[in-house]
C-alpha cells in the first residue's frame, strides 16, 4: 500500500473520522483508524459501538490532484499517534507506505516516522451503505433540527430511550422530539422529496451531536437512509452511521397544553440577560430555580434567592401581556437552554397556571415548540 | 458606605484582585473580597496565605470621573458572586450601597441585587506598604525575568525551597534562578537605580506566575520593596504582596560547566518543530526522552521511539557545529520549555559530554542561561 497526499486534505478528513474513535472501547482494534487505498480513493474509517464515520478522499477534486502514487492496500494505524503526526508534519506533501509486515512509513520533508500497524482483517465488517428507505435534507436544516432538540435529551441511563431523539417522518413532515421528562423540545420541517413514506425511530443524542460537529454549515444536501437497526447520513465523500435505540418512545403530544391562560411576548435577548442575572443568585443545590411574577403595565419581575448569599430582583418590560396574573418558578438552566436555541428576536410564552407545563415558541410559527415543567417552591 | 462607579473600571480591578482569592482557604473570611471606600478611592483587596492583591481605584483618572456619590465605609462581599454580578450588569454605571446590617445593594438599570456582607473587622490586618529597601524595574523586564525562569521551579514539596525562584540583587545586577534539580534557568539584567544594596530572597513560583498574569505588558516601572518576610510589588494603583520562602537556596553556580566540548548554533524555531515531532513518539512513561546525534556536514539527527508504537528520526541542518561528535538523550519537555522562553532567532547549545549537563543560551549574550541534565538511556 502506498500513496502521496496533500497534507491538508488528509488532515481535514482525519479530523472528521477521529471523532468516532475512543480509547475506551472494549474492542481493541477500534482504538485505531482504518486506512484503505482502493478505487482511486483513500478511505479513512473510525468506529465505536455507537457510530462509524468514514471519509472518502478522491484522487482529484476538479482539476486539483490530491493523491498521487497510489497502490492499493489496507491497514489500521494507532490513534492518537497517527493524527498527531500528520498535524505536525513539516511539508505540504506526505508519503505513506506500508510494507508486508504492517509497518507504515510516513515521510514529509526530512521527517521519517515508522508506525506499527495492525491487520484490517480483525476490523469489524460494516454493512453495505445502501437502502431504499431514504430522503434528503439540507445540512443547515438538519443541524438546526438537531440544535433545537438534542440539548433536551436525558443524560440519565434510568430510561435509556430518553437519551435519544425521536425522529418521525409522516406526510413529508420531519419532526425531531427530545425530552428528559422535565422539559421537551420539538422541531419540525417539510421535506421536499422522500423515497420513504413514514419513519419513527430514536437516534442516540450523542450520535446527533457528533454528526452536527463534523458537518460544515452549508445548504448542500445530505442523504438520510434507514437501515436495519441503523441510520446512515451520507454526502458524496462522508458517511456517518449510527445505531438506533430500541424501544418505544413515549407519546408526548398529550403533554402539550392546548390552551393558554397567560401569554407573554418578550424580546428574547433581554429575557436571556435578565434570567442570566437572576441565575447568579439562584440556589445551585436546588436546580438554579428563578421566579417570574407578572406585574401591571406589561412588566414582569424575575427574581431568585440563595439563603446565605442574598437575593436579586429585576423588572423587565415585555412587548405584550395577555390573560391571568401569574407567579411561577422554573429552572433557569432549562429556560436559558431553550431561549438560546430559538433564533428569533421575539419569543411567545404560553402559561396555563403555576403548576402546569408552559410553552416557549416563535410567534406565528408552529415548527418549533419548547416545553418546560415548572418547579414547586411554595 | 456608598459609591457609584463606572462598571468597566470596577470590573478590571476586580479581575486583578480576584486572582488572590481561593475558596479553599482555611480562613473563611478570606473567601470574600474586601471593599473599602476612603481617601477618595475605592480599594479592593483579595488575599490567601501566599499573596495579597490590592487595587486602588481613584475617584478621577485625568479629567474622567470614575466614581461619584462616595461615602466612606468597608465590607467583605462573597466571591464568586460579587465578581459574577458586576460582570453581568446591564448598564455602564453601578451603584453600591451598604447598610448598617452589612447588607450590600447593587443597582444597575432595572437589576437590583442584595448581597449579605461580612464585617471587615475579622479581615487580617495587612502590614504597612512601606520599606526603605526598594528598587524599580520596568514591568516588561520583570515579566521577562519571570517567564524565563519560573517554569523551571520544582512542583514537588519534598524540597520546598526549590518551589521558589531565587532572586538576587548585587551591584545593581538583578538575577532570577530556578531549578527543580533536573534543569536550571537563570536570567539577569542591570537595574538602573536601587535604594537597596544587596538582596538574596526566594519568592514562591506561584506568586510570580500570578503577578505576571495581572501585570499588563508595558514599559512603565514597578516598585519592588523588601519587607519583613514579604515582598511588595507596587504601581500607582496596584499592590501585590507575597510571602517569601524560608531557607537557604542551594548554590547553583558550580553546576554550570565552564567549558564546552561540542557547540551547536541552530535556528530556534526549526529545533522546536523537530523536537515536537520527535516527542510524538517519545515514551510518555519515561519522561518523553528524545535523542540527539551529531552527523557530518552540520547535520544533527533527532530521534525517539516508543516500543509498541514505532519510531521517528529527522535530520536537521544546523548553522554551525564545532567540537566532538556526540550522542545524547534528554527530556523533550524540558528542551521545549526552554526553547520557548528564549526569544531569539538562533540559540547556542554547549555540550560537555553525553552524561554532563548542557547549556542553552543566546549567542553573545550572558543574561540568560538554561541548563538541562541529560538522561541515561543506554
Amino acid at each position: 500500500m502506498k500513496f502521496v497526499i496533500k497534507k491538508q486534505h488528509l488532515l481535514n478528513n482525519i479530523q472528521s473520522v477521529v471523532n468516532a474513535i475512543s480509547s475506551r472501547t472494549v474492542i481493541p482494534i477500534l482504538t485505531g483508524m482504518k486506512i484503505d487505498v482502493r478505487n482511486n480513493h483513500v478511505i479513512l474509517t473510525g468506529s465505536n459501538s455507537d457510530i462509524t464515520i468514514q471519509a472518502h478522499i478522491p484522487q482529484k477534486i476538479g482539476d486539483e490532484e490530491i493523491i498521487t502514487n497510489m497502490s492499493e492496500g489496507t491497514i489500521i494505524l494507532p490513534v492518537p499517534h497517527f493524527p498527531e503526526i500528520i498535524k505536525k508534519l513539516p511539508e505540504e506533501l506526505v508519503e505513506i507506505t506500508v510494507d508486508d509486515e504492517l509497518k507504515a512509513t510516513i515521510r514529509s520533508g526530512h521527517a521519517v516516522f515508522s508506525l506499527n500497524g495492525q491487520s484490517s482483517e480483525e476490523y469489524p465488517q460494516l454493512p453495505p451503505f445502501q437502502s431504499d428507505d431514504t430522503f434528503e435534507i439540507s445540512i443547515n436544516n438538519l443541524k438546526t433540527l438537531i440544535k433545537q432538540t438534542v440539548f433536551a435529551v436525558s443524560t440519565m441511563e434510568t430510561r435509556p430511550i430518553l437519551t435519544g431523539v425521536n425522529v418521525k417522518l409522516e406526510n413529508k413532515e420531519l419532526e425531531f422530539t427530545a425530552t428528559d421528562s422535565h422539559r421537551l423540545a420539538l422541531s419540525s420541517l417539510e421535506i421536499e422529496e422522500a423515497e420513504i413514506d413514514d419513519m419513527n425511530i430514536v437516534i442516540p443524542g450523542k450520535s446527533l451531536q457528533e454528526l452536527s460537529k463534523i458537518l460544515e454549515d452549508t445548504d448542500e444536501k445530505i442523504n438520510v437512509s434507514l437501515m436495519k437497526n441503523q441510520i446512515l447520513f451520507s454526502t458524496e465523500n462522508l458517511f456517518f452511521l449510527s445505531r438506533l435505540l430500541n424501544g418505544n418512545y413515549p407519546e408526548t403530544s398529550r403533554l402539550i397544553p392546548d390552551h393558554s391562560e397567560t401569554t407573554l411576548f418578550v424580546d428574547r435577548r433581554e429575557l436571556i440577560h435578565t434570567i442570566e442575572r437572576a441565575a447568579l443568585l439562584a440556589n445551585r443545590e436546588q436546580n438554579n430555580v428563578v421566579r417570574l411574577d407578572t406585574k401591571e403595565d406589561n412588566i414582569i419581575e424575575v427574581s431568585s434567592q440563595s439563603p446565605e448569599v442574598g437575593y436579586v430582583t429585576e423588572e423587565l418590560n415585555v412587548n405584550s401581556f395577555d390573560g391571568d396574573e401569574l407567579k411561577i418558578s422554573f429552572s433557569s438552566k432549562y429556560m436559558l437552554d431553550t431561549l438560546k436555541t430559538i433564533e428569533n428576536e421575539e419569543v411567545q410564552i404560553n402559561f396555563t397556571g403555576a403548576m402546569r407545563p408552559f410553552i416557549i415558541k416563535i410567534p406565528n410559527n408552529e415548527s418549533i415548540l419548547q416545553l418546560i415543567l415548572p418547579v414547586r417552591t411554595f
